[in-house]
C-alpha cells in the first residue's frame, strides 16, 4: 500500500467518524421517549407547550422539535394527533376562540365583552392571522369564529336594540375593529389605553345613536 | 497498490466529481451578472420583482435568489441597497402606503377613499402584518402610515364635521376597520361586496349621526 493510499484510508476513517459523531449529536437532541400517556393528556401537553413557545418568540422560529421537547412527548405524536405542526396551531387557535366565546356569554351586556388588549386575545388573533398569511387553510377555525360573531350579533339585537340587518353590519364592523386592534393596535396607536378607552366610548355612542335612528 | 486502495481512490474521484457537479449546478442557478445599471433602476427592478413574487405565493416561500433572478440583478445588491430582504419588503410596503396617501388626497370627500377590497391595498396591509408577525421592526413604515392617518383625520374634521377629539377616535376606528378588512375580510364575511357595501353605508350613517350629536 502506497503512502497516499494509506492517507486515503485515514481520510475515509475520519469521514466515517464525522458521520458517527453527527448522528450521535442528532440522537441527543431528540426528546426522551416517555412511558405511554393518554392521548387527552398528550394533546393538552402539546397545546400548552406550543402556546408557551409561540408566546416567547416569533411564530416562524418555533420548531416541531422544540414543542416536543417542551411537552416531553415524542414528536411523532404531533402528526398522529394533529396531522401536522400547523394542525396543532389551528387547535390552539380554536380553543382560544372557544374560550373567548364562553367568556362573552358570561359578561354583562353593557361591558366590552372581549378586550382586544387582553394578551390572550391578541395572541389568538395574531396566530390565526399568521397561519392565514403562511397559506394555511384556516377554515377549521370558522365554527368558533362564526359562533363568536353570532353571539355578538345577538347582543347587538337584544341589548343595543339594533335591527337584524344593522346588527349584521355592526358585527362585521366590530369584528374588523376587534381583530385589527388585537393584532396590530400598536401600529395605529390603539395600544395606548387612554386613546383606546376613548375610542370605545365613541363607538358605544355611535351604536346608541344608530339604535335610536335606524338606517331607512 | 492493493485493490481496496484503488477502490478508495476511485471513491475519492467520484466524490470529487460529485462536488464539481454540485458547484456547476449552483453556478447555473445564480442570476446572470448584468452590465452595470443605475441604483435607481436596480432598486425599482427589485421592488417590482419582489412585488410580483410575493403576490404569487405565500410570503415566506419567496427567497432572495428568486427575487434577484426575476429582477435580473445580482442578489448582492439587495443587501447593498436595502440592507436585507426584509428591508426590501419594508420599502415595498412604504411605497404602497405612500401611493394610498396620494390617492386619498385626490378622492372626492364623500367617497370611500381607500377601498380595503382593492388588491393593492390588501397586498400592502398583508405584507406589513406578516413582517410584523415575523418579528421585523416595522417602524420604518410609520411615517407613511401616520401621514395616511393624519390625512384621514383631516377629512373627518373638514368634511364630516367631527370635533378634533372625536375625529382622532374615528381615525383609530377607521384604521382598525380598514386594516382588519383589507387583510382578513375573508374571515369575517367582509370579502362579499354586498355585505361590505352595506357595512360601509351603516358606518357613514354612524359618522353623520355622530357629527350631529357630538359626544359630551
Amino acid at each position: 500500500m502506497s503512502i497516499s493510499a494509506v492517507q486515503h484510508v485515514r481520510y475515509l476513517d475520519s469521514l466515517y467518524m464525522a458521520v458517527q459523531h453527527a448522528s450521535t449529536k442528532k440522537a441527543k437532541k431528540r426528546p426522551v421517549r416517555r412511558s405511554p400517556i393518554s392521548r387527552t393528556e398528550g394533546e393538552q401537553r402539546f397545546i400548552a407547550a406550543a402556546t408557551e413557545l409561540l408566546r416567547e418568540s416569533p411564530f416562524s422560529s418555533v420548531g416541531v422539535r422544540d414543542i416536543a421537547t417542551r411537552a416531553d412527548v415524542n414528536q411523532g405524536f404531533i402528526h398522529s394527533w394533529f396531522g401536522s405542526q400547523n394542525g396543532l396551531y389551528l387547535r390552539v387557535v380554536k380553543e382560544l376562540f372557544a374560550s373567548m366565546h364562553a367568556s362573552l356569554e358570561q359578561q354583562p351586556p353593557d361591558s366590552v365583552a372581549i378586550n382586544p388588549l387582553d394578551p390572550n386575545v391578541q395572541f389568538a388573533v395574531r396566530l390565526l392571522f399568521w397561519l392565514d398569511l403562511e397559506g394555511v387553510d384556516v377554515n377549521e377555525v370558522r365554527p368558533e369564529l362564526n359562533a363568536l360573531m353570532h353571539a355578538f350579533t345577538q347582543r347587538m339585537i337584544t341589548h343595543v336594540g339594533l335591527d337584524d340587518s344593522t346588527a349584521a353590519a355592526i358585527t362585521m364592523q366590530g369584528s374588523a375593529i376587534g381583530l385589527g386592534t388585537a393584532a396590530f393596535g400598536h401600529l395605529i396607536g390603539a395600544d395606548d389605553n387612554t386613546s383606546f378607552t376613548h375610542a370605545i366610548l365613541v363607538w358605544r355612542r355611535q351604536l346608541e345613536l344608530l339604535a335610536k335612528n335606524p338606517p331607512k
